[in-house]
């Protein structure tokens, strides 16, 4: 196989990514010069290299714990669980929560045989055991089916801990507009509603 | 920058990849087997090192001629004008060319700077100089505006080189449909109708 076959098959397995698309960077990437390739290329290989999950919540990083559980001004009473690493991510940069994370890793999904042992919920009821600091748990799993049956398996799995466990809010995207909105969302946004402030 | 930031924003140099596909595939990356990934960024590096242009049609590969110069069963009165190497392999997975190619490395764009001396113009006058096998010249060009015009300034090039020169046809794609297929393109169609086999 040709380099260039090679470097096709290896982007076709990214996910989004067809033959088509893998083809066009493939010949982008030889236009470039070598310098700027070989950067992505040691990218690549760094990332798998150095980055690793953090013992505490399941945040990728380059250290263990992770800098947000190390970090001295994070408030350690509230606890955002989500499916993924990545959405830590989306939730920094809103730059509006101040609390700690745990990821589960995923969500249950029994036809594809992703069961309770298969996600860090053990992790999470040991963090949330006696004596612990946190208060609030915050389950930020996605707003989607599989999302709310782990939301409501995690709720249960807290029942006893003595913490509050709260939902983020399901409703209408902000900018979005509300004749292309589904209607599972606007029934979820009316039933939501909250009274105006004056 | 952490080596997350850092392939993401490599990643979203790439043409078509935005920043939250970037992120999408970093993580994608994160949950890969490391010798996935780092045959991903093997390839990548070995494209850039293995692949150079072909000292005769300008076909990237990892020899010099190129193995479709080299081919002996191959048609060396058929030249078929390129504007990128990444068309060759379009029209080779056609299987219904045997003849050589020539990469002109672009087309013509005076609003881009990009004139003939910036083409591989010269290296293509030369080898459909007299004396040489070349019998005929297949323009294909890509059926742009910028393509039309580099392929009718070829044409002038070669008007004395005692070859003679053809144009692929424009019509409709195959599997198209008339209702979704433009005026230009229709209209080109009509123009370009033929005589039905019986």
């Amino acid at each position: 196989m040709s380099a260039i076959d090679e470097l096709c098959s290896e982007l076709a397995k990214l996910p989004g990514i067809g033959r088509k698309t893998a083809t066009r960077l493939t010949y982008f990437l030889l236009k470039q010069p070598p310098d700027e390739v070989v950067r992505l290329a040691a990218a690549i290989r760094s990332v798998s290299e150095r980055i690793r999950p953090c013992s505490v919540c399941g945040n990728l990083g380059e250290t263990d714990p992770c800098l947000i559980c190390e970090d001295p001004r994070r408030d350690k009473e509230l606890l955002c669980v989500v499916e993924e690493a990545s959405d830590i991510g989306a939730i920094e940069r809103t730059g509006e929560y101040r609390g700690l994370y745990h990821v589960l890793g995923g969500h249950l999904s029994p036809l594809d045989g992703i069961g309770p042992e298969d996600l860090r919920i053990e992790g999470l009821r040991a963090r949330v055991a006696n004596g612990c600091e946190v208060r609030e748990v915050i389950l930020a799993t996605n707003p989607s089916m599989e999302g709310e049956v782990t939301a409501t398996y995690v709720r249960g799995v807290l029942e006893n801990a003595g913490v509050q466990v709260t939902r983020i809010a399901l409703g209408l995207p902000v900018g979005g507009d509300l004749e292309y909105a589904d209607g599972v969302t606007i029934a979820q946004a009316l039933a939501a509603r909250r009274e105006m402030p004056r």
